[in-house]
Order: structure tokens, then sequence, then C-alpha cells
């Protein structure tokens, strides 16, 4: 199909179109002459990827590109796939200074989760200096009950992730890692909502 | 202070800290001449927490603008705290279609998260439509653990709500809304190692 047809299947302005795949985001479509190119079904799915990690996801432009990278390009070493999902999500990170360094390390220590990376060490570390400049303090035991609650996500990730084929995997993890954080953000508002209500109405309820 | 001395403490370049003053986002100094103003420590205070909100907490100028109005002129009624919280923090929305909407509806019901806000339903929907862009799906059991352990977090969050002071209870909200959001996603990829690790030694074990 040409690039016009590629546009309105995908929904998306054939300008927009022009950027991916200038950005090499999009692969280039099969040259019929001079000035145009045929497109196919493998856009068609590769644009609506874009617009998932660009759009919910909150990724950038470069960081969707190296993870679209890795899912072509896998790491060899399977337990590096983990690594290329949080390499190409990078949180941004603010100033740590020691005490919040020791913070994190505190947390972490108490989850067991020792021998972790450095750059997720960082991101947690960031995290709370965030909460920090903002004069909000929370209680070693609420960290910890967040603590609980993502282990218990993250095992029944990990355990779903699919062995019998590498492509799969690639697929589970690398998507899973950054199309998930919406989903749990999303839920927390809306558990959120329901506590409140239930709350709120419990103290009317007494009065 | 001067403003010279004001970017020294808080760690801000002079250009920023005007770039602040230009948005609204800070308050201005007290003037003291047709070119000068003196800062206070209100104003190194404000800059740590402009500097969380849009560094690791990740939203906007303007969002962080819209929170910061809140603090200052909370909604009156209690109730409306987290609609502000939520609403100041708005998710970057894609399209939905129908089967993603009654995905969401369906996942809210067994959830109990029933009498939510529209505008949390649709940020799940939104959520679950990247998913599906990406042609990556989830079985109904991960989304139930999924809203159970967003359910365990924002129950005990809730909780904690400080119901001493107004004051003090809006800035909870708030912040705790959006500055949590970096701690649980650095935590689900710290128990992503951690579960990665073990699985792969356990499967090195039994070779």
């Amino acid at each position: 199909m040409r690039i016009s047809a590629l546009a309105e299947l995908s929904g998306v302005p054939v300008a927009t179109i022009k950027f991916y795949l200038r950005e090499g985001i999009l692969h280039s479509g099969a040259r019929t002459s001079a000035t145009q190119a045929d497109y196919d079904e493998t856009h068609v799915r590769r644009i609506a990827l874009i617009r998932a990690l660009i759009g919910p996801a909150g990724l950038s432009i470069s960081a969707a590109k190296t993870l679209i990278g890795s899912l072509e390009a896998p790491p060899p070493e399977f337990h590096d796939l983990l690594g290329a999902a949080h390499s190409a999500s990078p949180r941004v990170m603010g100033d740590v200074d020691e005490a919040t360094e020791a913070e994190a390390i505190g947390i972490i220590e108490r989850a067991g989760w020792t021998n972790c990376s450095g750059e997720n060490r960082d991101a947690l570390a960031s995290a709370l200096a965030g909460l920090r400049a903002a004069d909000f303090t929370l209680k070693d035991e609420t960290f910890d009950l967040y603590a609980a609650a993502m282990t218990t996500v993250a095992d029944d990730e990990v355990r779903r992730i699919p062995t019998d084929s590498l492509q799969a995997a690639v697929e589970y993890v690398l998507l899973g890692t950054v199309l998930v954080e919406p989903v749990l953000l999303a839920m927390r508002r809306l558990a959120h909502e329901r506590a409140s209500a239930r709350i709120f109405a419990d103290r009317a309820a007494e009065e």
C-alpha cells in the first residue's frame, strides 16, 4: 500500500509517518519508484506499537527506538533482557544525597532485593529524593508494604514469561515492563477512589 | 536573599528561577527596587517541590502548576481532593475502542471499583489500549492480581491520610498521589530482578 493508505489504516498523519521513517523507528517500505514505496501489514503493526509506547507508556521517541531495537536484536543472554527493558525506559533522575541513598539501601535490604543493578537502586533513590524534596515522609512500614505488593506483582509476571520461544519471551519482558506501568498506576487511582469513598461513607454513617 | 543567592542555595540556575517566576509556578519575591526582589525560605522550599514534581514524578510544568495551585487553594470538600490530585497529573490518553472499554469495565467490576470517576476509568482503558496496540495480552487473573495489589496499597494510603489539619491532608493526598508513583515503579523493577535471578538460579541448579 502507499503511504497515504498506511496513514488512513493506522490513523496517523502522513507527516508523522515520515517523521517515524526519518527517525529510523519505522522500517522503510519497499521502494517502487524514486518517490514511492510500498508498505504492508508490518508497518501498520509497528505504528500501533510506536503509538502505544509514546502514548500511555510515556516513552520518548528515542527510548521507544531503543526498546524496538532490543525487540529486533535481543541481547544474547536471556537474563540480560530485563536490563535491556529497564534501560530502554529510564526514569528521570534527581539529585540524591547520602541520607536518601542510605534510605534506598535500607528498603532494598529489608525487601531482600540485594544484588540488584545500580540502575534500579538509583531509580529508587531518585524517587525517594523526590519525596524528600517535597518534605513528604513515609514510614518504613509503608515502604515495606509497597515492596510486598510489588513483589507479588513481579513474581507473578516473571513466572508468566513464555519460555517456548525466545522471541515471545523478549516481547513479553520488553513490552510488559513499560506497557503495564500505566495500568498499575491507573488501578492505584481507582483503588484510591474506592477506599476514600468507603472511609467517608463510614464516617458519614457514624455521625 | 537575592536571586543569585537563591540560585546557589537551591542548586538551580538563575535563568531557570526566572522561568519559574514567569510561568507563575514560583511566587514573586518582595520587591526591593525596580530590578531587585528579596527571596526567602519559602522560595527555596517551593523550588525543591517543583524539581520533585517535574523530575522523578514526571509532571509537565503546567501539571505541576495546577497541582501547586490545588495545594494553595484546596477544593472545599475533602473528598474532592483525590479528584484534584488525579486531574493535576493526567495520564496521556490513547484511542480506546469499544472492546477495550468493555475490558476496562470488566476489570473495574471484578475489583469492586464501581462508582469510579470517568477520568480514572478512561485512564485504565487507555492503558489497556496501549497493551492491545502492541498485541500484548494478559489474562484476567493477572489483572485481578494487579487490582488486589493496588487495593492493598491504596487502602493503606487512604487510611494514613492525616485528619488533624486540612492543609496536612491536602499535602498528603496531592503529593502522595504523584510522588509515590516512581517509587512503586522502581520497586516493581527491583522485584523483577530478584524474581528473575531466583528463577534462573533454580533452573541452573536443576541442570
